[in-house]
């Protein structure tokens, strides 16, 4: 048996709350409970069902909390009210398809009959670019963007060729949860021959008042960070026409 | 003298009205012009001022139309809007600063001291991932995302490489504009060692009531498409993992 009740798995954009989708909005106003990640501003819960629960899951860089029970105790409370027959919203930071379990989620929804919709939200990457007037795209200079995190699980690091080739062809790298590994990364880069000029934008804070952008390059990036500390919770774009117009 | 109306630079989202931001929605509403691209349903329209004026500056694949005169074209209506001191909504199809063109319209703004704002919209490649449930990065399976378009204004082809690397990490390539050159591009790719078992999901008219997915792989997709007519306005998402949940 499909248990009944409709769990919505929402991205919930990068925090103005005028940058979530009409539809997630609607969620969170019908919502009896509410399932919520790091990040995501007060006042995206202020416009929320007042009478609902709100109960925060997320995790926080360098927490210490164990991720694969942190998981689980969001599986269960998903199973809960579930079963329950409640109305629940997972909000999630951003789209839920990237770089945030929400396929897990979604596994574990299957296994257990529970009817699921995902909403899909702004992802950072996106609403750093229009924001800051960071082209993506553009005729004869970048057909491509890559989306990469650089903060793999175990600690250790993805492989960059793939960024190697994109970033050579003109076209940006989006990084997401890569600030503390940056310096690291930059090096790679360098020493699979990226051009040392090749701009890095960091920009934090997205859509939100204390959003902010840091400008600086492969060549460069390690003294800048010693200089300057951008907030962890920032998108990396890294690219030679990954310039504000 | 900067021009002091607001143009807004707006992404529609994939088509489902419920998938325009909070924000989007709000500058429809107020404004007094909107133009507006192709592949944007008439149910959004509905939502805006009733009393603006609506122009369609779209293209369609292979309508013949000289990009360049066309993009012309709207610059100049931007223009003219801007300097009758209209608020002017550029409601673009997606996210404005995906394969849309953004930049130039961007460009002209800042060349012509035209105050802008840009809202970014649900590109269709996330829409389509959230709602066909196909993860786009996972543990321990696919760490990066790549958007790639294979419709080159030249006819040519883009550099596969970074689509191999890519693929034969794991993770997926999302193709825009892609479906004509989709036989040729799974050559390429088959060329490169590219699985023929790797999967292609394309998916048409995402959130829109005539959505629709097909399923095939590297191997069997001429053989494919010669028995099915997938839509034009399709994304494709190649890879191993690239599955529907």
């Amino acid at each position: 048996m499909v248990l009944p009740h409709l769990i919505s798995i929402v991205g919930g954009g990068p925090g103005d709350p005028e940058l979530l989708t009409v539809k997630a909005l609607k969620r969170l106003k019908e919502a009896d409970v509410i399932l919520y990640d790091a990040l995501l501003g007060e006042e995206i819960l202020e416009l929320a069902n007042p009478a609902s629960l709100k109960k925060y899951v997320g995790k926080i860089y360098n927490d210490g909390q164990n991720q694969c029970e942190r998981q689980e105790a969001i599986n269960n409370e998903i199973l809960h009210w579930a079963s329950a027959g409640k109305r629940l919203v997972r909000l999630k930071t951003g789209d839920p398809m990237v770089f945030a379990r929400g396929a897990e989620e979604i596994r574990f929804c299957r296994a257990n009959n529970i009817n699921f919709e995902i909403i899909p939200g702004i992802s950072a990457g996106f609403a750093a670019s229009a924001l800051f007037s960071i082209p993506l795209t553009e005729r004869g200079k970048s057909n491509m963007i890559l989306f990469y995190t650089a903060n793999r699980e175990n600690g250790g690091f993805y492989d960059v060729e793939p960024l190697v080739q994109v970033i050579q062809s003109g076209s940006p790298v989006m990084v997401y949860m890569g600030l503390n590994n940056l310096p690291k990364l930059a090096e790679k880069l360098a020493g699979k021959g990226i051009d040392s000029a090749t701009s890095i934008q960091i920009l934090s804070n997205i859509s939100q008042a204390r959003q902010k952008s840091w400008s600086t390059n492969i060549g460069e990036v390690v003294g800048f960070l010693k200089e300057n500390k951008p907030e962890t919770h920032s998108v990396i774009i890294i690219g030679k026409n990954a310039q504000q117009i």
